[in-house]
């Protein structure tokens, strides 16, 4: 049996270059570091990826090893991650699975699907009641917050000495931020950020570790709220759709591993392939709740994670999502003493826009492409500011502590900027009759019956700013007072973003574009000398903040869609659309999407939708792994554990073959079998004498894999003595006898649409003789991508 | 090499049983029947298919040849159709493929994304315009008979002799509908319905013929303009989606077979694989201009077309669909005076729902949920009475006058009912200020400055009678008008729906709805006595109207979406898609959706988006058929002529195998060939002799498959001498090297996945040393269903 190591090869243009081969040094801290020691003259850059951890040190101590230094930043843009693992989204249609399959009946059938709608109305629901935790208590805490800065400064004004105030206020902030900071930051770093592009690598396939558990959502939700709270400019809707995805994950298992309680229901959906479907309608349920958009939802979905259509899934996707929405605004409706009133579908609501106000015109087309330019740029600016931010937080602010004293500096500094600019604008506006607490109104030294603009922009949390610059009456806010709030919001947004605290880039970049969209409008008004169809600068606004959204997240439908649902009007659907789709254009032209960049560069095997267009030339031969580690039909257990411990190997698929005997040919495939299943045949120890006495007194089920699913332990936690090492194993009954093949000449672009599509892990490559010869992953696959001088091949790196 | 015939088994249970070879004999008309001539003993009913145009008669003789008579309705439900081809929606890429696509650059990729962009506008623009000419003629008949009809009863209505009007109106009525008949069944019998069957069929990947010619579209828009112009029940927006879909594939192509004008433009896209995803576009874009939905319009295609999801793709989809509705909404608002008005966004417009007005509350949820079960069993008695209808037509209407005379006979009893009702009915209400002559109100025998509104419904388009059903204060219409109209129109829909003409069943389906909606909410507001939330019976008219056309149609998320687009207020999006959902599970328990029963009806080999539930117990084995026909690398040119020429076997694939020499086992897959391919390459006399000197003088491009495609010449129009047929053909640079190709094992449910995912016409069936076994079509798979009592499987019919 070939028991060569699986090699994986740096370059397809010098196959067999066994100078390519990674050296696996296992260094102090645990991980494991690969140097590919290439020569120069091979036309590839000398590569070194370094824990980020132990950066400082290793860069050292690499200067004794290696001749060259590597010429560039050791971040991650280039590289691809080998520690990502990916989801089987491919069902492993074994003996047990057929068996299981074919026993059940008709009926069988019937009760699962109806216990898939209870499961996606129970995440809908659970959702919807999450973000209504959420939105209270921020508010909650805002006011309090309000109240007592506002006695402050009303007490400071008269007699000077805001700078207490500042104090006061500053402080406060900071302690908000700091727990969220603190709890993210030490206890669940994944849970850092808006959780988006966790949540699209996951239905991408890529499994990231941690991303769909208890103690995660938990981070998440008292992160978010604290950041919220503590006046970050962030928003509470990014991470809905995290918790979404988690509550998904959660209760279609039916079971917590973290509590250690299994409910001994839904056993059914414990692989991948149906978990998957859940968290894709937590993640619909999860934008359905932050912006009261189901349809939105379940286009995000499908847009983030959908590699097959399904009509009834989709289905129940939008029913999670709609019962999602619908006990947001339910219990929000007995909050607000309006029970049964369901008029606020989501966290952010955009309020109504009248349609006959608010009408728009075909001269009007223009305007809004130019918006939509101009939010492309700024979008790509802000990314691309965001971009080196993040790679220096890589390099210089990993650690926890750090990463805490950022964030509270960040709150300071928001705090204090927010000040200075109230302290400063003396924007001050009349006092309307409709303004209620709620609004905030702060006077500072307006006259009475007036209150200052800019504290309102600032003070209030952001999705009320959104709205009041949507709606407030032509005039309430001056340009200047606008023109400063974009910009210093601008900065502090793009500061905020990346920062160990949970929360989401959507309402503030609304709030950026809703800012200098109104005074878009409002210059506009100037220049006609405000006629009619120009006069109000709420429509401005709104196409403006589509315009910054859409620059910086690059989403298509499904944010047209979102706006469209969030603004409760269908008019503005043509000018959404060509605002969205000029500022993805234009903005891709400079620089990648927020969410894009941060997958990048965390190095996540993420495929696209096609391969690389001019990637025909290569083919399945160049682009495989290989040789190949095979195991037979009946293994021996040693060679089995032999295999699984040794750390410089890492696929987690092992095609089963037939060898014919006395020849040193690969084999002929007739299975594959996963590393998980071998680890619960070796815990359960099904092996077999020589004597094909089985020596495990029960036949393995298939509840014995669903029961190891998904945290399958590690082989250094298998005991096998000297004695079992030596029986045999018999796969035939676990292995997936029938895994797809492709020829070694098929195209790089056949081979992705056929892993794309079935969402594979492993993908064997045959010779004309059905014999193994190679193995496609989806680091095979994800290393090859279009760069700015044509396709382009990353770097494989252990971290 | 192995030269058998392709025999189709009839059954799985009985491998190798000869007896179920099936028996081709030529019938007189070109037609072809196979009968299986099992035994009874064998557990199969004995299936004859026969031809419909010869029904009578094949009867007749049938009884001669056979003994036992099958004991059922010669109705094609349970059989599926052999004379449907597939489409190829997986890319050939054979080496001429593979070339041009090595030799285009990063640039040329890029222009050919923007030239889909183009194409993707002209087909929004050309359906846009399409829609508004139907639109504008169907108003000017509309209004012409209206102004005839009017005066001649205004004449007559005081002296009597209404009678005279009666038959002026049903003249009228016929004639027009007599034109629209003659086209569809004389010219392109293709073109009569909906069309969503036939693009719903396209989009999944079965060929049927015709149906996206220009002659089609001719047809479809003139025979809809008569069909509604004529008073039918019936409605022009389904006739637009097909359209659309016309449209599409015309533009696309950039040429047109039928004018025989090729502009040497587009061809990169001539072939199935790009033609399918602007035919998704067109569909989406007439759906766009029929109900304003943009989004809905995307989410039909994506709902009955998509295998996979691409981003780019349902990007430019949108892009189409939103500049379909531009151009509609463009052109009316010229047309009515209105220019750069935006707000008529399709041909059938909701009119404005104000969400205050038209809130509802929690306890009206149950409401709506009975009012989706009434939807789901009218829709489910609805479509059982056309399913009988349409055998009965099959059976008993079929040549074309008969058709003819059956449309002029529905248009006349639509005249003489409607009449009647008018002429009974006493419903008179005030002629309001702002009802304009376009409302068409009548007097009658009401009081100078009212109007009968038995009449307005009768006389109005059905658009408008749908809106002013939505939208009409209360009180407008009473209970009795409403309950006879619902009754009568519910029954002269379902007998127009499956009539020889170009109509769409939305409309009508909106209608009943509606008017039992608004009847519904009458009633409550009686039983309630009237308190302020029941007051407007326009909402239950919504929500009936949905109800209705979900019990109908059973669409999901694309009807929910569509309905809120066409509404224009999102408030509305929960409870419609209650109502959906509900109309859908109870219609679904009774009857299947129309379109389903249509395309069944039509025997088409549609494949859903899974295999039945219970089907795991079925592989690959089983459901291929076998033996399969192969071609060496190296073929003699006579072989290929003849196996082509060979009616009796109808496979258009072709497995091109390495034979081990002396050997009579199956060779080893090294390719896969089209039918379509060889025909090109015998056309273009590709051959080499014997001493391998090439005989053809230029090589052959991909060009000159593309110049061929779609419509390849028979086999018979190719004249190739006795001479040739010794020649020799090189088959390994046209054939797809690299086939998709499962083991014998797979099971069904996994060959369907493969299968359905990629789009695949031909999948390889293999042992375990890569040499053909069998071969999997659609119909192989298409042939197992779910039944009432399990798994079932279709039989195979030549018509």
């Amino acid at each position: 049996m070939n028991m060569a190591n699986i090699t994986k090869k740096v370059s397809w243009s010098s196959r067999g270059d066994d100078s390519a081969r990674g050296e696996a040094t296992p260094l102090l801290n645990g991980t494991e570091e690969v140097r590919y020691t290439r020569q120069p003259s091979g036309g590839l850059f000398h590569i070194s990826r370094l824990s980020t951890v132990d950066l400082e040190e290793e860069i050292t101590s690499e200067e004794d090893s290696v001749r060259t230094r590597p010429n560039m930043i050791p971040h991650n843009e280039k590289l691809l991650s080998l520690k990502y693992e990916s989801l089987d989204y491919d069902n492993i249609e074994n003996q047990l699975f057929l068996e299981e399959e074919r026993r059940m009946s008709h009926m069988g059938f019937r009760c699962l699907e109806i216990s898939r709608w209870v499961i996606c109305g129970l995440i809908g629901f659970l959702t919807g009641l999450i973000a209504c935790f959420i939105d209270i208590v921020v508010e909650k805490l805002a006011g309090i917050k309000y109240i007592v800065v506002k006695q402050n400064i009303e007490k400071f004004t008269e007699v000077g000495g805001l700078s207490i105030s500042l104090i006061l206020w500053a402080v406060l902030n900071s302690s908000l931020v700091m727990v969220g900071a603190i709890i993210v930051a030490f206890f669940e770093p994944i849970a850092a950020g808006s959780g988006i592009p966790q949540i699209k690598c996951y239905l991408n396939g890529v499994k990231i570790p941690r991303v769909v558990r208890l103690k995660t959502l938990m981070v998440k939700v008292f992160g978010v709220i604290c950041s919220v709270a503590g006046g970050l400019a962030v928003g509470k809707e990014g991470p809905m759709i995290h918790s979404g995805a988690v509550v998904a994950a959660g209760v279609s298992q039916g079971r917590s591993t973290s509590l250690k309680k299994d409910f001994k229901i839904f056993e059914y959906f414990r692989r991948d392939t149906e978990k998957r479907d859940f968290v894709s309608a937590g993640a619909a349920a999860g934008v359905s709740a932050a912006f009261g958009a189901p349809v939105g939802g379940v286009l995000f979905s499908l847009e983030e994670g959908a590699s097959f259509w399904n009509q009834m899934l989709t289905w129940r996707i939008f029913f999670a999502s709609m019962i999602s929405t619908f006990t947001l605004n339910f219990f929000l409706s007995i909050y607000n003493n309006k029970t049964g009133d369901l008029s606020n579908p989501g966290l952010i609501n955009f309020g109504r826009f009248d349609s006959d106000s608010v009408a728009y015109n075909l001269y009007e087309i223009p305007l809004f492409i130019i918006m939509g330019a101009i939010g492309g740029l700024l979008g790509a600016l802000f990314n691309f500011l965001n971009y080196w931010l993040t790679i220096f937080r890589i390099r210089y602010v990993h650690r926890p502590c750090l990463q805490v004293i950022e964030a509270m500096l960040v709150a300071a500094v928001t705090a204090t900027v927010s000040f200075t600019m109230i302290y400063f604008s003396n924007d001050c506006q009349p006092l309307g009759q409709d303004q209620t607490k709620d609004d905030y109104p702060l006077q500072l030294f307006c006259a009475d019956g007036e209150y200052n603009s800019m504290a309102t922009a600032f003070f209030n949390t952001p999705e009320r700013s959104v709205r009041s610059l949507f709606h407030n009456p032509p005039g309430s806010y001056n340009p200047l007072t606008l023109g400063l709030f974009t910009l210093t919001y601008f900065f502090l947004a793009c500061w905020t973003y990346g920062l160990t605290v949970s929360a989401g880039v959507f309402i503030p970049s609304l709030l950026i574009g809703a800012a200098w969209g109104r005074l878009f409008g409002i210059l506009l008004s100037y220049f006609t000398s405000g006629s009619s169809i120009w006069a109000d600068p709420g429509k401005y606004a709104l196409i403006g903040a589509a315009a910054q959204l859409g620059g910086i997240v690059r989403m298509t439908l499904s944010l047209t869609v979102i706006m469209v649902e969030a603004t409760g009007n269908v008019t503005f659907g043509l000018p959404i659309m060509l605002v969205l789709m000029t500022a993805k254009i234009v903005g891709d032209y400079f620089a990648e999407g927020l969410y894009d960049i941060h997958i990048k560069l965390q190095s996540v095997p993420f495929l696209h939708y096609e391969a690389p267009a001019t990637s025909h030339w290569l083919t399945a031969r160049e682009v495989m792994s290989s040789p190949v580690t095979c195991f037979n039909k009946v293994e021996k257990v040693g060679t089995i554990v032999n295999t699984l411990s040794n750390t410089s190997t890492n696929h987690n698929g092992f095609p089963v073959v037939i060898q014919i005997p006395d020849s040193d040919e690969p084999g002929m495939v007739c299975g594959l079998i996963l590393r998980s299943q071998l680890i619960v045949l070796l815990k359960h120890k099904v092996f077999v004498e020589r004597a094909r006495t089985r020596l495990s007194q029960r036949k393995l089920q298939l509840k014995d894999f669903r029961d190891a699913y998904p945290r399958f332990p590690p082989i250094q936690s298998i005991h096998v003595s000297q004695d079992e090492r030596e029986c045999m194993m018999d796969l035939s009954e676990f292995m997936n006898p029938t895994p797809y093949t492709v020829p070694q000449e098929t195209s790089l672009p056949r081979v992705f649409k056929l892993f794309r599509a079935l969402g594979l892990r492993h993908l064997l490559v045959v010779d004309s003789e059905n014999r193994v010869v190679g193995l496609v992953t989806r680091k095979d696959l994800a290393r090859y991508h279009m760069g700015k001088h044509g396709l382009e091949e990353l770097q494989l790196a252990q971290t």
